[in-house]
């Protein structure tokens, strides 16, 4: 069967590089014949490694790119001097369509700067949102922007919307998905200047399914399937998600151990508590899509297996199949005619 | 003795008023003869639920107001309408300086409407944050702005930092406290162009110790002792304590009777356990001071109970044993003459 997807995965990005980018893309490739992977990187350094696994030789190749760009270093400024790094030459070929998406575990400001720099935006698009699937009481919701634009206008966060409606019910299969703006209450005439706007044009969209305002104490409990936000408030609900839940947790550890009897009781609920609190993680879950791109870029957690790797190879075939792009163009066309009176 | 500090104390705010509000009043004076309570609502619902209490009699009184603001009416306008309302009358018996403090469980946005429009602020001061203690891992922080203020300048978030560090080191007794800016990333030149600004300002700050940005990760986890924010962000971080810790809590509890096994572990350390999720249950803090004021402004939760009402009201003390408007005043006269170039 002809593939249907060219993934670019980044095999130097993420404290497991190459090992693990290598073995997830493997898992990938094995698991769907429809799927090719490029692993771009230092040849020498994938080579050897890549050799001891099994799988159709004619889904992986590589692609050599000298150097790596490190998290220490300034995003943009990255990315403008390694001109041959694993990101630029991943999103590069986004660009020159010599692959659909690039998956990464690399720098996130790297990864972003480079995907509307390198990559590019759809015609249309304001700003490009990082997407991340958080988990909530009843399944998952997506953040948008999670971290991507920490400066925004109104009317970004109204594509946001769009564009994480599209994806939460065709990626992830969630019919109607229940649009909420983040803020400090539910009433209309709440929040800062942004979000009041934000509100004022979200109301008027008749392709998105609006429920107005959702507070923060509401998100983790599913009160929205996509929440909509600026980068930096986004970016402190991710992280807000990740230190609560993590001191809670040494916390309940300490209290487990502080008598005999919450020992003999810490060993009986031990391994139903981890698959809880596992579920709970918001680094449990796959790749976060940058959407409104020309093509895909996929960011995945800096400290990604190799599990995590081949799922966010998956979600790129999902993102293909159900022709994401397409369907985000539709409604580009639309705001078009409207804003031209037809 | 005398009286050091009078607190007028809303006796119709809250979810359980006026009975909580009255027994945390009465608990107060009977625990310190510094204090003297008037509480402020309806004579004819307060006088026999009083009566039924013993205390000094001197140290409680009561201030009748006929009207009640709840927690449905649009704040500003409320406040504006009910002139005979406890929150309004509570708020202008600190402005006369026939009370020192007011403490109140009732409607938010009419409390902190209320303070600025009726207390009003101190001379130099810009805009009043409310300041609320939230739970670390190691202790409490104090974070400012938690909500008042939805939309900040620069200069704003240094005025939160300054009265916060007062507030942490003389009231909650932090020596030398961390001074620490919300921001998606620790570097310098991250963020928005609100914390980017405030950034270049905090550096130069003499008289406070500003430890440079703190990611939301890091609150929880004891990353600063006053943290630094617009309201809106603060709102968020408040709410996703909330939010976060209990679905958090209620998958823990679900777990924890899944099967025969889990539940003899959980009856082993339930009370362990119970102990721990409390102290780190950010409603467990006192009330919430509104900082920068011509006097003391308290919001308690609107759940509150008499130990927090209490509690609150003994804050108020401290806070006047403890100088804490002179010392602001103090910063705002220094500000002054660098204005002024002297």
């Amino acid at each position: 069967m002809q593939e249907k997807i060219i993934v670019a995965v980044d095999a130097m990005g993420g404290d497991n590089a190459p090992l693990e980018m290598i073995k997830g893309s493997v898992d990938a490739v094995n698991q769907n014949p429809q799927i090719r992977v490029i692993l771009v990187g230092q040849e020498e350094k994938i080579s050897p490694i890549l050799s001891q696994f099994t799988y159709p030789k004619d889904q992986i190749g590589i692609r050599n790119a000298t150097e790596v760009i490190s998290t220490e270093e300034t995003p943009v400024l990255a990315i403008r001097k390694k001109k041959d790094s694993s990101i630029v030459v991943g999103e590069r070929m986004v660009k020159e369509k010599e692959a659909d998406a690039f998956v990464s575990a690399g720098s996130t400001g790297a990864v972003l700067a480079g995907a509307s720099l390198i990559t590019g935006r759809l015609k249309g698009i304001e700003r490009t949102p990082l997407g991340t699937l958080i988990p909530t009481a009843k399944g998952v919701a997506l953040l948008a922007d999670s971290g991507a634009n920490v400066d925004c206008k109104a009317s970004y966060l109204v594509q946001f919307a769009k564009m994480g409606s599209i994806y939460m019910e065709h990626v992830m299969g969630v019919k109607n998905p229940r649009v909420g703006l983040v803020n400090i209450g539910v009433e209309e005439e709440k929040g800062n200047s942004l979000v009041k706007e934000a509100y004022g044009l979200l109301k008027d969209c008749q392709d998105i399914h609006f429920i107005g305002n959702i507070e923060a104490r509401e998100i983790p409990n599913a009160g929205a399937d996509v929440v909509v936000c600026d980068g930096f408030v986004g970016n402190v609900i991710l992280k807000m998600y990740e230190g609560v839940g993590s001191v809670l947790i040494k916390k309940i550890k300490k209290t487990l151990t502080s008598s005999l009897t919450t020992k003999i009781g810490a060993v009986l609920i031990k391994s139903a508590l981890k698959e809880t609190l596992k579920s709970f993680d918001a680094t449990e879950y796959g790749g976060a899509p940058m959407l409104g791109l020309n093509g895909l870029v996929v960011k995945t957690h800096g400290n990604a297996k190799a599990q995590e790797v081949r799922n966010s190879i998956l979600q790129c075939l999902t993102f293909q199949e159900q022709r994401i792009n397409d369907k985000i163009k539709e409604f580009l066309d639309q705001e078009r005619r409207i804003k031209d009176g037809i």
